[in-house]
Parts: structure tokens; C-alpha cells; sequence
């Protein structure tokens, strides 16, 4: 296959949230994106409407000017709620797969699985690739500890779903491979494994394997580097999604944990559920690991991005005087404070 | 279809725990049990061998036997750890559906998508009855109070897996019954489903979707009833089965727990990972329940299977001394003391 030169579509939501994928593709991806597809924001690019994005992608209003601009895979680029294929994007993935494209999406919805799709696509010679899929031979996890000496790993947790957990655990990993630190990045969800090409979307297997896939992801992030930074999801206190994120946690097994939180956020995002003081989140994260392997949370990963600088400032000096931890905005002030303290925490016995 | 008549498949395993299916089935379905089939054990009954059982079900040494005695539907009466189809049944399968025997398993592996299965039972006329496919249009939690005003929900947790939740959770539900109450048990997994003829099994969903099924599953125990008796799966300190145990208690939303304790072990069967005190698993559970929804442990359901009587009375005061509960054994000495407990938890605000 040719080189990959994506076309990422979001109609309609590219400066939302949920167009996350999109986000994270953009600003941490090798691949070539061309463009981003999405009317409501044509003819400005992607880093204008999301400083995140860093990189000034076009934004273009109708598939056919992504292909004129070399476009050869369309991306799905939004995760909705329940990850279900919307309606309104059937269609557009029957475009692409017509204007001759490979269609990539981290959908539950299985595009392979379509009988329309997978036709449309044997007939023009295109390929689907469903991120989302997870191999077929992961079972219940086995609890032992399968790593090798020498190996380490960090894994993010959160307050709420959406917060920028990924983007905490990529910086921490370029951070740490400027320091010549044999580290990996340990995708497990749709979005990291279109950035990076490998791992396993853990909240697509079966309950009973959570934990499995994540002791099989800690096992082949160990033969690709001494130093995993294991993307986390959800929240423990989640309504939706906090049995991934404990099978996540127990799997991975980690030696240090970094809690990422949205500054000034009180309750989950889209729920009447309160967010425990930090404080508090550090004790659960802590206690709900201590019987299986004690590990403690190094610093606090805080989201400023709806703040000004100095606002952003002072939600730091909080969170630490909060803490007792050392806090800091990755993005936004660097990685480094933050990775200093993880490091320091994994010479320390828990 | 006729009435079914079972025969259960337990071969070799018929005094293990992982027979659980077999002994749960036997003991508290109401449908007729016509055999057991497990050459180890041929000729004696199943509550001979299994006092549990309380059915003096016959075990037989074939399949021909058990279709002799006029069985038309075999039943898996095992859960292997994994859930997958262990590679000896799949004669065992073929020879069922020869014989001309439906088939109900409680699997990962699901029967009638194995094309080998599916044409056999075709040909002869059969029916492959998969206990653990849930309902396709499960999805993500709503986190919102579906709940009806009236309606309670009692939950089941543990300290480690298969150790009586289900059973505790059946003979609280039967006690309330007697008590004319109207209490419904709400299953959660194969066995439960092969029991009451309804439920999901939480652990074959996709782990996004694990609360999604358990606030199904209280809607649809709310239909029936107004006192919900939901099935635990796990724990909460569990390598493997942590993620299932956290979406289920998530989504059910219990008004009130039960722990379940297996009186004298200290580790996870088959785990290299120490069980937390009763009264740290009693906080434990309380502290993951409290954001989404304040609830309390009732009382502690002890499982002393493995003692003798003056042993088991004294694990009993031993248990209430450490957490200042009712404690008791259900099965051993009866539900009463334990649901006096529960229902006078639902009377008081936590």
C-alpha cells in the first residue's frame, strides 16, 4: 500500500471534544493528515480553531477537496458517546469508500462487519480498518507478574473521561525519550492506536478481558522499550466507563501513577455526578490498587486549557497545596516537572 | 418446544467449584433435572456428592444414559476459567446434538456461531441456546436515577470469585419471597440466566457497556418486582474479573451491599494476592459506591462450606466482632438474621 495521506472528518464538531481523535492524530501522529473535513469550519486550519492541533492542517468542506489534495484514506475522526457509527455518517463513509479512499475508524461499530460497506469496498479495492477491533486470542488476565526486570510502568488515571489523559501520557513519553529514556507510549484506545499504530482498544473487548489486554499490552510495550507510559481511560468514579478503567489499572499493573484532572472542573462532564476533591481521588486511585500491586500517584497532570495564564497558574499552586504533589499543566508549562516527579517516584519504594 | 428436560454436562468436574453452573442449576432452577452426566462420578446423586445440590439428581456415565431417562436438552454445567469451549466438549457438543438433544451453554465461545455446531444442530432439528449473548442494543450507562420511586436494590459483592454471591443472593431473594415481599432475583451471568430464564451475563458485554447492562438489568427487575435482589460477579481487588465487579456495582446503584466471604480464606483462589480484612473490604466497597451513590454493607454472608459446625459458628462471631455486622452463613444456617439486616439498612438514610 501506498504511503497513508489521511482526510480526518468531523463534520460539524471539529472544535468539540469529541472530536479527540482528531485532535490527537493531528498534533502527535507520524502520518500525513492533508486535510480535515468539515464545513463548518472551511477555509481556516486546524491549529486556528485548535491551538492543541499544533499543526496547520486545512480544513476543507467536502471529501472530493480532500482527495484533490492527495487525500487516499478518510478517517473517522470523532468518538461519540457509546462509540456507535451515527447515521448521519453512513453516507459519508459510502463517499469516501466511492472516490476510491480506505476508511479507518475506532468505532464499536465494526465498519468490516457492514454488508454494504464491506461490498462497497471489495468492489472498488479499498481497505477498512477498524481500530477498534481487538485480537481474538485475549483472555481473562492471568494476575501474575509477567514483566521483566528492569521494566517500569506509569500508567494515567483521571477525574473524568475527555480530559486530556493521552495527551499527558504522549508528552510524558517524548519527554522522557529527550532524556535518551528507552520509553514507549502504550496505546489503549482507538485514537492512540491510530497515532501510533499498535495496541489494543481495551473498552472493545469483552468485560471479563480488560485486564488481560492490558497485561498483553505491559508485555509487548516491554519488548519495545524499558519505560511504558500506559494511556489510562475513563475514571474510577465514572457511572459509564469505571469498570474499564479498574480492569485498565489492575492489568497495568503500574509502579506510579499520574492523576490528570480538568482544573476547576467540579462535577463529570455530561452527568450529575460530583468530582471528589483531588485529595481524595489520590487516596482512591492509591487504595484500589494497594491489594494487587501498592503504587502511589507521582504528580497531578492538570487540564488549564479554558483558563488564562495566570488563572492557569494559580490552579497549579492549588492542586499542589492540595496534594502535597508536584502539579503542573503538560501542555501548557512543559512536561518536565511533571516527569521529574514521576521518575523520582519510581526510585522510591511504595 | 416441549418442557425441557436437562441433562447436565459436568464431566470430570462434577465435585469442583467450576461445576458451579451444574450445582447452581440443580439447586435453584425449577426447571427437571433428569441427569447429570460425569463418568467420575456415575451412580451416585448429585446432592450425595454435592450437598448443595439438595436435588437427589442421578449422575450417569453417558450422554445415552441421560437420554434414556428422557432428557432433551443438554446444558454445559461448567465455567471454565475463561469461559472459552474446552476443546474435549466439542465431541461431547456433536454427540448431543446427534442424539438429538438441544444444547444451552453459558460460554464465551458462542455455540451457535461455530459453523460446525450450527449446521449440525440445523440438520438435526436443534436449537443452540447461548446463555450469555446479551441483548444487542446494550450501550453505555446513562449515570442517570432510572429508578422508580419504591424501588430498592440489594447488591452482592465478595472478597474473591465463586464463592456463593449467587447462592447468597437466590436465598435472600427466597426469604423475602416467604415474607411476601415482592422481591425479584436479578441474574447476572450464565448460571443465573440457566436458573431464572432471564438477565444479562455482564461479563460477556463489551467492557464500555458493562453499567449499561446492569441499569438494564434494574429496569427490567423493576417490572417485576419492587425489591431487587442483583448477582455480584468478582471483586473489587481482582486481577482478572475487577472491571466487571466495578461496572456491575456502578450500574446497579445498590441501595444496600451484601458481602459475601469465603470464612477462612486468605488469598484469591488460584491468585498470589492476599484478601483485605473484612472491615477494609467492607470500606473498600463503601468508598467506590460513595460519588456515583452513597450505600452501606448489611451484613456479611460467610460461606463456611469447608467447616464443621462449631468451627463455622465461631467464623460467624469472628466476622461480626471484626466489622461490627449481622454475620452469617445463608445456606448453612438460613437467610433470616442476614435479611433482617438488609431490610432494616433499606429503612435508614446512609
Amino acid at each position: 500500500m501506498s504511503q497513508p495521506r489521511l482526510a480526518i472528518l468531523t463534520e460539524g464538531l471539529f472544535d468539540d471534544h469529541h472530536a479527540k481523535t482528531a485532535h490527537g492524530v493531528i498534533r502527535y501522529g507520524t502520518r500525513e493528515v492533508v486535510a480535515v473535513v468539515d464545513s463548518s469550519q472551511a477555509g481556516r486550519t486546524a491549529s486556528e480553531v485548535v491551538p492543541f492541533c499544533e499543526r496547520p492542517v486545512p480544513i476543507v468542506a467536502t471529501l472530493e477537496e480532500a482527495v484533490e489534495r492527495g487525500a487516499n484514506t478518510m478517517l473517522i475522526g470523532i468518538a461519540p458517546t457509546g462509540g456507535r457509527l451515527d447515521a448521519a455518517w453512513r453516507a459519508r463513509v459510502l463517499e469516501a469508500i466511492d472516490r476510491g479512499l480506505n476508511v479507518e475508524a475506532g468505532l464499536h461499530t465494526i465498519l468490516a462487519e457492514d454488508p454494504e460497506f464491506s461490498a462497497a469496498a471489495d468492489a472498488k479495492g479499498v481497505s477498512l480498518r477498524d481500530l477498534r477491533l481487538a485480537p481474538l486470542d485475549i483472555g481473562v488476565a492471568s494476575g501474575s507478574d509477567l514483566r521483566r526486570p528492569g521494566l517500569k510502568v506509569v500508567h494515567s488515571v483521571g477525574s473524568d473521561v475527555a480530559i486530556g489523559k493521552k495527551a499527558v501520557t504522549l508528552e510524558l513519553d517524548k519527554a522522557a525519550r529527550r532524556r535518551e529514556l528507552r520509553s514507549v507510549y502504550v496505546p489503549t484506545g482507538q485514537t492512540g492506536i491510530a497515532i501510533a499504530g499498535w495496541g489494543i482498544a481495551v473498552d472493545h473487548v469483552l468485560s471479563d478481558y480488560v485486564s488481560g489486554a492490558a497485561e498483553r499490552l505491559v508485555h509487548e510495550g516491554g519488548e519495545r522499550g524499558d519505560l511504558l507510559f500506559v494511556e489510562g481511560k475513563g475514571c474510577m468514579f465514572h457511572p459509564a466507563y469505571s469498570a474499564v478503567t479498574l480492569g485498565l489499572l489492575h492489568g497495568s499493573s503500574p509502579d506510579a501513577l499520574v492523576l490528570a484532572h480538568k482544573a476547576g472542573a467540579t462535577k463529570l462532564a455530561g452527568y450529575q455526578v460530583a468530582i471528589p476533591p483531588l485529595s481524595e481521588l489520590v487516596s482512591a486511585y492509591e487504595m484500589v490498587s494497594r491489594p494487587l500491586r501498592p503504587t502511589r500517584v507521582a504528580a497531578i497532570a492538570l487540564n488549564t486549557a479554558d483558563l488564562d495564564e495566570a488563572a492557569a497558574r494559580s490552579a497549579v499552586e492549588e492542586a499542589e497545596a492540595d496534594t502535597g504533589l508536584v502539579a503542573d499543566d503538560l501542555v501548557r508549562f512543559g512536561p518536565d516537572r511533571v516527569l521529574d516527579a514521576v521518575l523520582s517516584s519510581l526510585e522510591t519504594p511504595v
